[in-house]
Formats: C-alpha cells, sequence, structure tokens
C-alpha cells in the first residue's frame, strides 16, 4: 500500500506538501518512520543540543515514531579521506554525548552508515535513477568548485566522485529505512525533493510504492558563539561542550559581549548584541523572570542588574543543563561497551530492514534468482 | 605482500608495464586472479566467440588462472532502466551459451554482479578515492553527452548518474575479486589505468597492498557480419548464432558477399570482400587447404572452385563447430537449475572473497568496530 500523506493534513503546507512545520504536527495515524543523524565529528556542544538534539528527544518520546539516528561516517570519507586516524574516537565521542543527553538505544536505532551495507547496494541502484545533471546542478558542489583548486586531480583537495554522488547517497539512507520523516533545516529541503524524485521514479517505473519522506522543519534559534561570531566551532574557542565542566562553563561565559555602555551596575544598559542574554533567552525557562531582569537592566537605577548577576545566572542555568548530562558521560565513558553495543544493535537493525526493501526492489526490477 | 609484476616480464611491453600482451605470456610463478565479464546480452554469435569467449576457454585451461566471468547486469541498469523484463532470460541464455562453449562453473567462477552486494559497498568507497574530474572527462561519456538530449533531465533518455559512475564501478569489480589479470580490447586500456591509479591511491594512503591489475590484450580477428557489415549485431540480422541450426547456418552464409565478377567456376576470382573466405580465414584450421583454395579462386580456369564449394566448405567448417555447442545447449535448456546452481555458486564464493576484501580496507581506514 502506498504510505498515505495523511499526517496533520490541516498542519502541513498545501503549497509544500512534503513539509511538516513543527515536531507539533506529527501526532498520527499510523507508525512513521523517521530518519536524521549526524556527521561523527567529536563532542558535541550546544549548538548541536540546540539544532537538532533537543527535538530528537522529543521525537523519541513520540510513541507512533520510530526514530533512526545515523551516524554518518561514509560522509566524512568523502571530503576527509586519508584522515581517518580520529574518526573512530569521534564517532564514540559523539554516540556517548548523545546517550548523556537521553538518547535511548532500546527506543531509538543507533545506526553506523558504514555497518550497513545495504546502504551502498540501494545507493548504487539508485544512481541508475538519477540523472546525472541531478549531481552538477548541485548548489553545494557548484561553490565547492568554486573554493577548490582542480589543477591536480589526483590532489588530495580536489573533489571526489563520492562527494559529487553524496546527495543520492543520502536519498539511499532515507529510502533503505524507508524513512517518512526527515528533520531538516530549511536549506536540505532540496535534499528531501530530489530524494521525492528518485523514489516517485522507482515506484514509477517499477510499480513498488516505497513512500515519500517529507522534511519536518522546526524552529531552531540562531545561537551564536559564546564570542557572538554567528558561527559556533570547535576551531573558534567559542563553543560550549555538553560536557563542559562548571569552570569551562564560567570562562566561556565570561567571555560574552554584554554591553560595554553599562559601565556600573546602575547605568542603563543595552540588550541588542548581549551574547549572555540571548543565550538565556533560549536556555532559561523563566521567562518572566527573564522579562524582568531585561526590563531592570534596561532602565538602569538603583533596581537595575549588572552584568555579573545576569552571567551568573546564565552559568547556573547551563550548569543545571549541563551537569547531568556530564555526569552520564562519565558513565558512558567507563562502559564503551554499552556504545559498542548500542551502535551494534540499531545498525543490524538497520540492515534487516534494508535487507527487505532491497529484496522488494530488486524483485520488482527482475533482479532476483535469475532461472529458478 | 605486494603482487609483484613478474609474469613473464620479457614478455610484457616495458613502456607499458600494465599490459600484458596475449595469453601465451601468462605462463607465471603463483596462482592469479582474472577477470572478465559480458553484460547479458542473450544469446551469443561467433563474434563473442572468437572476440573473448574462445580465449576464455583458454584461460580456463592454464593451471595457475583462477577464472572470474562477470555477468554485468549492472551495467544493463545504466543505460536500459525500465527495460529489465527480458534481462532474466538473457541472463540464462547468455550463461547457457557460456556452458555450451565449455566454459566450467566447476573450473571458474561465474558471477552475477547483483547477486554481490560487495561490489557496491566497494565501489561506494573507491567513489572517494576518485576523483570527480575522472568522470567527467571520460570520452565515452563525453560522446554520450553530444547524443543524448539533455533538455528534460528526468527523461529516460537523459545520462543517469550510475552511467557516469560505471568505471568507477569497473574498478571495484576488479579490487574485489583481487583481479590481476584483465582481458580487455585495446580500447578499454583506459580502464585498467584508472583501477591501477585508484588502488594505487587506496595502497598510499591506507598501507594496504591490493594488487594491481593488467590488461591482458589478445590479438582478436576482424569479424564483418554476414552481409558485409563491419559490425555484426542483432538487430541487423547478419549474426550467427552460437546456437544456430544447420538451416540457419545454411542461409546466413547463402547471404555473403562473394566476387559478382566471378559469373562461372572458371572464372577468375577477386577475394578481396569475399565475406565467406573471410570467414574461412578465422574458421578453417586447414590453412595449407584454404591457400589452395584461394589460389585457385583467384586463378579461374578448370581446376578452380566456386562460390558454391566454397560457401559448401564454410557452412560444413561453422557447422562443426557449432553442432557441439548445440548439442550440449539443449542439455542445459533442459535443466535450468544447472544455469541456476552455476551463478549461485561463484557469486557466493566471490561475496565470500569480497568481505575479505572490505574486512581488509576497513580495517585499514579504521572503520571496522568502533568501540571495541
Amino acid at each position: 500500500m502506498n504510505a498515505p500523506d495523511t499526517i496533520d493534513d490541516e498542519a502541513t503546507d498545501k503549497k509544500r506538501p512534503h513539509i511538516i512545520d513543527g515536531i507539533g504536527n506529527l501526532a498520527g495515524d499510523g507508525t512513521r518512520n523517521c530518519l536524521t543523524g549526524m556527521r561523527p565529528s567529536g563532542r558535541l556542544h550546544l549548538w548541536h543540543y540546540k539544532w537538532a538534539l533537543e527535538n530528537w528527544l522529543k521525537l523519541q518520546e513520540l510513541p507512533n515514531i520510530r526514530n533512526n539516528f545515523l551516524i554518518a561516517d561514509y560522509q566524512v570519507l568523502g571530503d576527509h579521506l586519508g584522515e581517518t586516524e580520529r574518526l573512530r574516537e569521534s564517532v564514540i565521542d559523539m554516540v556517548i554525548d548523545w546517550m548523556a543527553i537521553g538518547l535511548d538505544p532500546e527506543k531509538s536505532n543507533f545506526i553506523v552508515q558504514s555497518y550497513v551495507p545495504e546502504f551502498a547496494e540501494l545507493f548504487n541502484f539508485l544512481t541508475m535513477f538519477a540523472p546525472y545533471s541531478v549531481a552538477t546542478n548541485n548548489p553545494t558542489l557548484k561553490d565547492e568548485m568554486k573554493k577548490i583548486e582542480l589543477r591536480d586531480e589526483w590532489a588530495n583537495a580536489s573533489i571526489s566522485l563520492g562527494f559529487v554522488n553524496y546527495p543520492v547517497s543520502q536519498v539511499a539512507d532515507i529510502m533503505l529505512l524507508r524513512g517518512e520523516i526527515v528533520p531538516v533545516g530549511e536549506d536540505q529541503i532540496p535534499h528531501i525533493e530530489l530524494a521525492r524524485k528518485i523514489i516517485k521514479r522507482v515506484n514509477t517505473m517499477y510499480g513498488t510504492d516505497f513512500p515519500l519522506p517529507r522534511a519536518l522543519i522546526s524552529e531552531t534559534p540562531r545561537l551564536v558563539g559564546t564570542d557572538g561570531n554567528d558561527k559556533m566551532s570547535k576551531s573558534l574557542g567559542n563553543t560550549i561542550y555538553l560536557t563542559a565542566t562548571l569552570k569551562e562553563i564560567k570562562t566561556q561565559v565570561n567571555k560574552m559581549y554584554t554591553d560595554p555602555g553599562k559601565t556600573n551596575v546602575e547605568a542603563k544598559g543595552n540588550i541588542e548584541k548581549h551574547v549572555a542574554f540571548q543565550y538565556l533567552d533560549i536556555f532559561y525557562g523563566n521567562r518572566e523572570h527573564l522579562a524582568e531582569l531585561k526590563a531592570r537592566y534596561i532602565a538602569g537605577g538603583p533596581g537595575s542588574v549588572g552584568d555579573g548577576e545576569i552571567k551568573g545566572l546564565l552559568v547556573k542555568v547551563l550548569e543545571e543543563l549541563i551537569a547531568p548530562i556530564r555526569e552520564r558521560r562519565e558513565y558512558f565513558v567507563q562502559r564503551p561497551e554499552l556504545v559498542a553495543e548500542a551502535i551494534e544493535s540499531g545498525s543490524k537493525r538497520a540492515r534487516e530492514e534494508g535487507q527487505r526493501i532491497l529484496r522488494e526492489l530488486k524483485g520488482a526490477m527482475g533482479l532476483l534468482d535469475y532461472g529458478r
């Protein structure tokens, strides 16, 4: 049967039926597969939490959603070939962080891309269904092309065929798990559109009914680095890790830009570029108190608050978020076998589902059991 | 250990160390893997026999060569997607012909590409090692690009990503079976060069020692169609199948162009474009008798021979070649399970070898057993 496009259709954009706006609109009438993932980039920080993990935790609690969290190690090879020494550590660090924040391998599949050869097999099929121009018209590729020196085609820096194939490879990731819901950012909607086109083509040509995925768009707050830089990144040193110590949290919070015009507690303040307030906006649950603090900060005078108090509050808020994660992390660091088991069992389930999909596809294409 | 490039080095071209000139130069000091194959194109004809199968039979008798004969069904998908109805029949017809001419699944591996998912998995890895430009600089692709209308990128006729990936996919076919010897035509030497470059890159980056393949070039006679057309093809109706009946052989031989100037047996003859003589050149073992016939045909006079006699001889020669094939074919047509078993057991062996190769590669890249 065809997967009905019935998830809260009132809530989906009629002009963009492949988009679901927000997790709140996921209440549906049947169990659905959700696929999302990350490149194994080592320890995670607050941006990962706000941009993705917090939503994953919500997804995990929905009874009708089967969650698949992909550890996209192949993707690292596409542009960091020859630098795989740190990959093992990065995979483990990332998965420990997942488990430390509460993602549960008993409830969700943790899947290592390279543990599931079925991804590659399906990808290989899908390359036949994807026009070549899909690769060459890929805007990301075009951007990279401009950046990268192509004079020596065999140089390590040149673009690999794997890099060009990657959008189609992602389609295979989705289709292999019968992914119906794919949490992505707005900028990744074209990937979902590509997936729908390719899977539709398979269905049309061979009479199959593999589900067409829909993008789940969740509002994600803009989280700047602790130095106010738009990008939060390890290399800029402006991140707060999910595993930061209290001391590290304090160091990062102290670095935060406030209002240089607020020379003393009673001076009037400006919160426009105030990084500590921006963080409180995102992480502090007591909205009323926050509004009051802002008003007092801006107004100045005897009832005002100073940056010290604001930063102190932020440290407290972040420590409250991070301390239990840090603690659970320590637990898993001591028990690496739990991490190994989590990714092995999730990947095994993915292989089983993948083999079913491939058998269905090959059967429809007539590629099974020649002469039998 | 590195595969030593020691096969009869005297006989290989010093300027092209990756080329072996002729099967006669294969006597070597160890067992070597040979990989060759065909697209499943249905019943085979004399051109296939002369261009490839006769050499395969010789390879099969060499004690130090482990032969792998690939049934390249993926390749059909690359440019005939949506036309797989006849694929099953084509695979079986082709394999029956292989067995009918004497290829023996007990001595050689018959491998169906789509039965061995490890090909796809290795291919996926190799796309990371292959520069994108390798695809775009592929001359075959460039030719096809000119031919094919790309206005509608999702039209069936447009070039698929799979088509563009194919050269690298072929490298995976070779590497997965540790192929050291690859019988190819001169025009395919660039594929072998590509394979060597990619495999060398893997070896250099990750300290592996996967063997570099060498092209085995064998002299193949030029065999025109029975109508004298350069190309022998099913669609032109100018072929003689390896399974032709005596009547079909006669029909095709009778169509052959001779010398219109030889209006009677005693007229002088010209053998320059004489198709029947061209066939005798290739298929008639008695060279002395053939030389004598040619001389008499040309000279004319009372001792001359006419086209009837020449064609009669050719029919006899071809029937001698084809009759036993036809007979053995009938045997296998009655026993399709033997064909199915042949391709299943050969493919199984390929999977086992492939899994070893992949484990070795992934181990070298650090992609195994994260956290263990």
